[in-house]
C-alpha cells in the first residue's frame, strides 16, 4: 500500500481501470447480442434541443428521456454505429496505455480511410470521418452512454481556470495552497474530479469573467482581506472550471458570485455557469452550479433604480462617470438580448427588468470601468457592498 | 528592515518608487522647459516600421535611431502632447495610490470631454480620446519615453504563461515550487521582472504553443523524466511569458526550445519569441530570446529529406501517417508564409527550405498528430531525438 502512495499517477492509474471497466461492460453487451444472434443496437439518450428540458427545481439544463437507438444493421446508422466502436475501442486503448489524448488526438488517432470492395467487387474508399466535430460528436455519444465525462476517461483538454485563496489541494501527489502562489495563480488541472479538496478557509466564491480583473484583485489581495477564493474563467468557461467551481459550492457549501461585464455575452457565461450549456446539457448535472449568483456588473449598477420617481437603488456611476464609461450597445448585443429573454432561466422578475434596461438604454458597460474608479473601490466597496446587501440577481 | 520585509507587498513598493521617480524626473524635464519660456517639446524615439531594424548581430528587432519632437504650441500636435501628460499624470497617481490598472482601465481612467469656449465664446468639446488604441499608442510612447516597460509601472495584464518543473521562484512573499504544482500548473504573474528565481534543476527549456499538449506532457510527467522546465504560450505569446523565458535563457543559461504546429501561424508565434513583434520592436530589447530554436514541428519531419534520391532525414511520419494527418493549407496560409519569406530572420537557409517545403506540398500538420502516435512517442522519441540530433532550425 505504502508503495502505491509513493507512485505518482496512482489517482490517475485508479480513474483509468474505473473507466476502463466501465466502457468494457457496457460494451460487452454489444457482443452479447452479437452471440445471440441480434442485430447490435446501441440504445443512447437523445442529445438533442428537442430533449433538453430545464428542470426547474434543480435549476438544471439536462437531457429529457427520448433515447435513440443505433443499429449496425441499418444502412443509415451502420457508420455512426462503426465510428462509435471505433472510438471506444480508442479511448478504451489510450486507457490501458497510460495515454493522456485530448479530443483532438482522439480525432486523429481513428482517422483513416477504409478501404473495401462493395458486392460487385467495385474498389470503395470511406473515411472514418472527416471533420472532428464528427468525432467531437462521437465522444459526446460514449460520454451519455457509459454516464462517463470525458474528464472521467482520463481526456485532457486545454484549460484556462485559475485560483487564488486560502484553499489547500491535493492533486496527484502534491499538496497546493493556493494562498502561496505569490503574484503568480494556481492553474487549475483539466480533470477536477480527482482533485481532493483538504481545506478550505474561506466565507465565499468570486469568479471574475476577465483574467485582467482577476490579475488586479489578486495583486490588492482581495482574497486575504475579503476571506473569499478568487478564481478566472478568463472568458467563457471550460468544463473543468465549471465542475470545480460546482464542487466548491455543492461540497464545501459556499456560495458563489460570477462578476461579468454589463453586457448580454456576460449574462451567458453567468448561465453556462449555473445552468450549462444548451449543447452540452447532459453534462450540466455535474459540470453547473444552479445556486451560482450573478453578482453584477447589472444595469441597476449602471442606471440605478427608480420607482414614482425616488431612487430605490443609486447608480454606482456618477452621471459623468456613465458618460464616459457606456458603450452603445451593438445590433448583435441587442439580437443575443432578446433570445435570452426566451430561455426559462432567464425570466425571472429581476432578470427580466434587467434585460428590459438593457434594451431600453442600448448601452452596456465592463468592469474596467469599475475599476478604474480606483481597485480600493472594486474591491472594497463594489464587490463587499452588493454581497452585503444581496445585490444579486439569480 | 523586518518591518519592511513583513509587507505583503514591499517588492511592488520598491518598483512603484523607482517608476514614480523616473516618472517625476522625466516630466520635471517639461516643467524646466516651460520656465525657462520655451515651447514644451517632447523628444521620443520614432514608433514606425520604418525606424524598425533589425539588428543582425544582435538577433533583435529594435527601434533605429529616429526621433520625433511632440511641441504642445503646435496645433498638430497639441492633442498628443496634452493626451500624454494625461496619460503620464494617470500612471503616475496611479504608482502612488497602490493601483494596479490595466491599459483598459488607463483608457476608462483618461476618457472625458473637455468643455472649452474658443476665441469668438464659442463653446466647444473635445474627448480625450474615444477608442482604447488612442490610448495604448500613449502608453507606448511613454514607455519609449521614460524606457520603463508598462509591467515596470505596475500595469497589469491578463496572462496566459503556466510553468511546470524543477525551479523555484519568489514572487511576491511566496517561495513557488513549480515541481509541486500536481496535475495543475503555476500561472506567471503578468509582472515577470519582479520574480526571483531562486534554483533551476533543468537542462532545457521546452516551451510548447498549444495548452492541450502542455497539459498532456505534463501529465506523463515529461518535466521530470526529461530534466526540462514545460511552459506554455497558450497561442501566441504575451509580453510576460515572452520575458519570463528570456530570462530563463540570459540569466541562466538555458536552451530555448519552441514546439509549434507546422504551420505559418506555429512560425510567427516562435517568431515573436525570438525577434519581437513589429508592432511593438522597443520592447525586443527585454522580451524577445534570440537564442530561441525552433525545434519543431518541421517540415522536413514531416515530409523527410532527400539529396540525390537518397534520404538525409527520414520523416517521423509513415506514408498513412501523413495521408491521415496533414491539414490542406488554406489561401491565407500560403499569404503568410510568402510574407515570412521576406523578414531577414526568416532568410537563413534551413528557414528558406521549410517555407520552399510548406509552399510546394500545401500541406500543414498540428502537434496533436505527432501527439496521437503516443504520449510516449511525443515525450520519449520525437522531442529528444530532436534535441539530440540538433535537429532544431534558429
Amino acid at each position: 500500500m505504502s508503495k502505491q502512495k509513493e507512485n505518482p499517477i496512482d489517482i490517475d492509474y485508479t480513474q483509468r481501470l474505473k473507466a476502463a471497466q466501465i466502457l468494457h461492460q457496457k460494451f460487452l453487451e454489444i457482443i452479447d447480442q452479437i452471440k445471440a444472434g441480434e442485430n447490435p443496437t446501441l440504445v443512447l439518450p437523445k442529445r438533442t434541443l428537442s430533449n433538453t428540458i430545464f428542470d426547474v427545481e434543480r435549476g438544471l439544463l439536462l437531457l429529457g428521456p427520448e433515447k435513440i437507438k443505433r443499429r449496425f444493421l441499418d444502412v443509415h446508422e451502420a457508420k455512426k454505429f462503426m465510428q462509435t466502436m471505433l472510438m471506444a475501442k480508442i479511448i478504451y486503448e489510450a486507457l490501458i496505455n497510460n495515454e493522456y489524448p485530448t479530443i483532438r488526438d482522439l480525432y486523429y488517432r481513428g482517422k483513416h480511410t477504409i478501404v473495401y470492395y462493395d458486392l460487385d467487387g467495385k474498389k470503395r474508399e470511406e473515411n472514418t470521418w472527416d471533420e472532428q466535430k464528427e468525432s467531437d460528436a462521437v465522444i459526446r455519444d460514449i460520454e451519455v452512454y457509459t454516464g462517463l465525462l470525458r474528464e472521467d476517461m482520463l481526456i485532457l483538454s486545454k484549460e484556462k481556470g485559475k485560483l487564488v485563496g486560502k484553499i489547500i489541494l491535493k492533486s496527484g501527489n502534491d499538496i497546493i495552497d493556493a494562498s502561496k502562489m505569490g503574484h503568480g495563480a494556481y492553474a487549475l488541472e483539466p480533470t477536477p474530479d480527482l482533485i481532493e479538496i483538504k481545506d478550505i478557509d474561506a466565507e465565499y466564491v468570486l469568479v471574475v469573467e476577465k483574467d485582467a480583473v482577476f490579475q488586479q484583485l489578486h495583486r490588492y489581495r482581495f482574497w486575504e482581506k475579503h476571506r473569499a477564493l478568487l478564481i478566472t474563467s478568463a472568458g467563457q468557461p471550460d468544463r473543468a472550471t465549471r465542475r470545480f467551481v460546482r464542487r466548491l459550492n455543492e461540497e464545501w457549501g459556499l456560495p458563489v458570485y460570477i462578476l461579468t461585464d454589463a453586457d448580454p455575452y456576460g449574462w451567458y457565461i453567468y448561465s453556462v455557469f449555473k445552468i450549462g450549456s444548451i449543447t452540452l446539457s447532459y453534462e450540466s448535472e455535474r459540470l453547473a452550479t444552479p445556486k451560482a449568483k450573478f453578482l453584477g456588473v447589472s444595469m441597476t449598477d449602471v442606471f440605478g433604480l427608480k420607482e414614482g420617481g425616488k431612487w430605490i437603488k443609486k447608480p454606482y456611476l456618477s452621471d459623468s462617470d456613465r458618460r464616459n464609461y457606456v458603450i452603445n450597445a451593438k445590433p448583435a448585443d441587442i439580437k443575443r438580448a432578446k433570445e435570452l429573454l426566451k430561455y426559462k432561466w432567464f425570466q425571472t422578475e429581476k432578470w427580466r427588468r434587467e434585460i428590459s434596461i438593457f434594451l431600453k438604454e442600448r448601452k452596456k458597460l465592463e468592469i474596467e470601468a469599475i475599476a478604474s474608479k480606483g481597485i480600493k473601490f472594486l474591491a472594497d466597496v463594489y464587490i463587499p457592498t452588493k454581497i452585503q446587501t444581496q445585490d444579486w440577481i439569480e
